[in-house]
C-alpha cells in the first residue's frame, strides 16, 4: 500500500511538471496567452485565482470544436437519413425540397431558407423516441465519410481544441458545449470525441413529448424547433441550465458573438476565443461571407474586447484528430 | 507525508464503517429499503452495480425536500415582495389580486386559479435582472418567518432527505432538484440547505432576454411563465437537460407520478420514493385532498409500482432540519 503511494507521487510529479499540455499548438503569443489566463485562475496564491466551482468553460461546436464545411455535418445527417428512409417508404419525399435533400442537394435547401430548414429537420428528426433516434445518428456516424477528406465526421474533431478542453479539465475547469447544433444529436459523439457527457452539451432543441410507446414510458421528439440556442440564446440557454456566468467562452462565428460579450464583461479574469478559419490548404478559409460561419462582428470588435483571434494558419500545428 | 496518509486511512476507515448515514431515520422497513438499494448498486461485485456517471438521483423540492404547507413557499414570498414593493410605489397594486397577495391573503390568490397566480408572479418576478432578483430572496429568507413555526423558511427543510442527498452523494450519486418551484428562486437556498449546486437546479422558469442594461449585459427576467416542471414537464426536462435516466426519483405529489414513472420503468436497478404526508402533530396530514401537494394516483398504483412510501410519522425521528 505505501509503496503502490509512493510509486504514484514519484511517477506521476514529475509527469505533470514536463508534459505539454497543448501539443497542437505552436509556439505562438496565442498558445501563451491561453496557458497564462489557466495559471492565472488557478494559481491560489495569485490574485486571479477563481475557485474550481466557478471554472466554467463553454465551446460552440460546429467551426469552433470540429469542422462546417461544405454545410453544417448535421444537414448532410439529416440529408442522408431521409434518403434511407425514402428507400422503405418512397412517398415520404412528399416534396420538392424533401426530394432535393435525399439527393443531398443542399444547395437546393440552402436556397429554401429556414422554412426549408424546418421542413428537412422534422421529416428527419421528429416522430421517433430520443433512444431510436440517437441509434441512428451512432449508424451515420460509423459509416457515413465527408466528402472532401474521407473522414468520417467525428474524426474531423479539431485537435487542439480537443487538447484545449481536456487541458482546462486537468486544470480543474468543466468544460460545456453551448451549440447551434442539436442537443439529441450531439449527444451521441461528445463524450467519446471530446470528453464532455451527455448533461453538459446545450443545444438547440425541439418539443418532446413524454409518451406511452408500446407500453412503455418513452420520450419523442416532435416536430418544429422550440428553442434556438444561437446568438442571444447562448447566454439565456447557459444562465438557465447552469445559473453561472462561464469565465472561459469559445467559438468561431458572430452565432457566438452575445456568448463571449456575457462571458468577458463579468468581474475578475475572462478569457474569449475566437477559432478563425484562415487555413484554406489544410481546411476552409472563411469569415465575413458565406452560409455558415459568418465572422464580422467578432474580427471588427472582438480585439478590443480583448479576445484571442486564434488563426488556425498559424496558431495549430495539426487540424483534424483523424489526420494520420 | 507518509505519516499523513496513514493517519487518514487509520482515522477513516472505521469511522466510514460504523457511521450512520440515515441517523434522523427510524430503523423501518423503509430505511431497510433506500440502504439495501444503495448498497446493491454500488458493489462492483454485485449484479445490480451500476456505474458512478449512471447514478443519478431527481428530487422534487416543495413537500419532498422542505414544507408546502399552507401555501407553496414560492408564493408566500412573492406575496411579501408585492408588499415590499408597494411601499415604494403603491400604485404597482393595480388590481384587486395584488392588493390580495400584498395582504397576503393566499386564499383569495388560490381562488383565483392560474391567472391570478401569473398575474402575482408576473408583478413580483419579472421586469428584473436574474442576480438583482435572487438578491431579494436571500434578503427575504434571511428574515421572513412561517406563520406556524416560527422557522426560517429555509430551516424548513426535511432534517431525513438533507441526510438522504448527503449519504446518495457519498456514495457516488449526483443529486439534482426537479421541482415546479422557480429556477432561480430554488437557486438561492439549494447549495447552502441541500449541498446541491445551482447547475442541478431544475425548475420552472419564464422567459429571460440578454438585454443591455445601463452599459451591462444583463439576463432579465420576463413575464409569463415558458415551461412548468409539472407532471410530464419533469421527465422531459430531465431529458432535456440531462440526457440521462435517473434510477432513483423521489416525489410527493401526482406533480411526480411521470418522474417517478420514467425512473422506475427504465433497465436495471430502479428506486422510486414517495414521501407520504401523514404527521399531523409534527408537519401536516394530506394526501388526495386540497390545494397542494394532492397524492391520489401515487397511493393507488405506487406500491404496485414498487416504490416506496415513506410514512413521514413512523419512519422520520425528525422532521425539520431548523429544530432545536
Amino acid at each position: 500500500m505505501l509503496r503502490t503511494v509512493l510509486a504514484a507521487i514519484v511517477s506521476t510529479a514529475p509527469m505533470l511538471a514536463i508534459a505539454d499540455p497543448l501539443p497542437s499548438w505552436n509556439d505562438t503569443q496565442t498558445r501563451g496567452r491561453i496557458i497564462a489566463f489557466v495559471d492565472s485562475v488557478t494559481d491560489p496564491e495569485g490574485a486571479d485565482y477563481v475557485t474550481p466551482a466557478a471554472r466554467v468553460a463553454v465551446f460552440d461546436n460546429d467551426g469552433t470544436l470540429w469542422a462546417e464545411q461544405p454545410v453544417y455535418f448535421q444537414l448532410i445527417f439529416a440529408m442522408d437519413r431521409l434518403a434511407e428512409m425514402a428507400k422503405a417508404d418512397p412517398s415520404i419525399l412528399s416534396t420538392p425540397i424533401l426530394e432535393a435533400a435525399a439527393q443531398g442537394d443542399f444547395h437546393t435547401v440552402a436556397e429554401g431558407g429556414h422554412e426549408a430548414l424546418i421542413e428537412v429537420i422534422n421529416a428527419s428528426h421528429s416522430g421517433i423516441g430520443v433512444d431510436a433516434f440517437q441509434a441512428t445518428v451512432s449508424d451515420w456516424l460509423d459509416t457515413a465519410r465527408h466528402p472532401d477528406t474521407g473522414l468520417p465526421y467525428d474524426q474531423m474533431t479539431y485537435q487542439p481544441m480537443v487538447e484545449l478542453l481536456r487541458y482546462l479539465r486537468d486544470e480543474g475547469f468543466r468544460t460545456y458545449i453551448v451549440s447551434g447544433g442539436g442537443l439529441h444529436f450531439m449527444r451521441v459523439f461528445a463524450e467519446q470525441a471530446y470528453g464532455i457527457p451527455p448533461e453538459q452539451v446545450l443545444g438547440t432543441y425541439a418539443d418532446t413529448n413524454y409518451d406511452n410507446v408500446d407500453g412503455t414510458p418513452t420520450i419523442v421528439k416532435a416536430p418544429g424547433i422550440a428553442f434556438v440556442d444561437d446568438k442571444d440564446g447562448k447566454p439565456i440557454n447557459i444562465e438557465r441550465t447552469l445559473g453561472r456566468r462561464p469565465i472561459l467562452a469559445a467559438g468561431n462565428s458572430d452565432g457566438d458573438f452575445a456568448m463571449l460579450e456575457w462571458t468577458t464583461t463579468g468581474d475578475g479574469p475572462r478569457m474569449g476565443v475566437l477559432i478563425h478559419h484562415t487555413d484554406a490548404d489544410r481546411e476552409w478559409a472563411y469569415d465575413r461571407e458565406g452560409p455558415v460561419g459568418k465572422l464580422v462582428d467578432g474580427l471588427d470588435k472582438g480585439p478590443e474586447m480583448g479576445w484571442v483571434i486564434v488563426d488556425m494558419a498559424k496558431d495549430w500545428d495539426r487540424i483534424y484528430t483523424g489526420e494520420n
